[in-house]
C-alpha cells in the first residue's frame, strides 16, 4: 500500500521558511544541495510523511523557474511504493503522462519517477521507492 | 510533535481524481460533503497522513474560486498538533497572519485554523486538533 513520502515546497529562502515549522515543534533533520537539480533541500519530518523545503541554487532551475511563475509554495508531492516498476507500468498503460519515460535514481540511491499534473488532477506526483528496503 | 494530518487538493471531479489512487492501490475510505464550505470531500489514507480530495458543490465557494483562479492542483496541507490553542498562540505572537482569530470546529467535531500563505512560504496551513484524543 503506497504511503504518503513527502510534500515539497517551494521557497526562496529554507532558512526563513523552516522557522514557521520550528515554531510548532518540528526540526529539520537534513539538509543537502542536490547540483543535478540546482536545488538545495531542507527535509522535516512531520510524523510518517516529511516536508520537504526547496530553494533553487539558481533561478534557470525547476524551482527557480517555478518561483518565477508561480511564487513561493506546494510544489510536488510523492507517495512511497513498494514495486515502482509495477506502478510506472500501471500508470503507463492507463495513459498517464510521466515525465521522463524511465526510472530515476536519486539523492541516497531512492528511485523515483514523476507523473505530470495533466494526468493527475493538477498535482505533480513523484512516486518514489527506497531501493535497499524494498528490492 | 506534530504529525503530517492531510494534503488537500482541489479537483473539478472526485469521480475522475479518485481513479489515480485507486490504480496504486489506495482506496477512498470516506465521502463526506461539508454545507458549510460547500465542498464535497473524499478522504485516502497514505500512510499515516490522508489525501483529502476537495470538489466543489457550487462555483462561488472556496474551492470553486481557487478552481477558477489556479486549476486543479494542491490547495492546502495540514498538521495535526497535541495543543492547537498553544499553537495559534505562538504564531500569532510571531505575527502570523491567520485566516480567522479563533479556532473553528469542523466536521466530526475536529479543532482547526489556517495560516495565510503570506505567513507560511506560500502555502495554506491548517492547524487541526482532534477534541477527544487530545484534550
Amino acid at each position: 500500500m503506497p504511503t504518503l513520502d513527502h510534500i515539497g515546497i517551494a521557497v526562496r529562502s529554507i532558512d526563513q521558511a523552516r522557522a514557521l515549522y520550528e515554531s510548532l515543534g518540528l526540526r529539520v533533520v537534513h539538509e543537502e544541495t542536490v547540483e543535478q537539480e540546482q536545488v538545495r533541500t531542507a527535509l522535516i519530518p512531520a510524523g510518517d510523511a516529511r516536508i520537504e523545503l526547496l530553494e533553487p541554487t539558481t533561478p534557470n532551475s525547476p524551482i527557480g523557474r517555478f518561483l518565477a511563475k508561480r511564487g513561493e509554495g506546494l510544489h510536488h508531492i510523492a507517495l512511497h511504493v513498494d514495486n515502482i516498476s509495477a506502478a510506472l507500468e500501471t500508470l503507463k498503460a492507463q495513459g498517464a503522462r510521466v515525465i521522463s519515460e524511465d526510472i530515476q535514481i536519486g539523492a541516497g540511491g531512492h528511485l523515483y519517477f514523476f507523473v505530470h499534473p495533466s494526468s493527475a488532477g493538477g498535482v505533480l506526483l513523484e512516486i518514489c521507492q527506497d531501493p535497499i528496503a524494498d528490492v
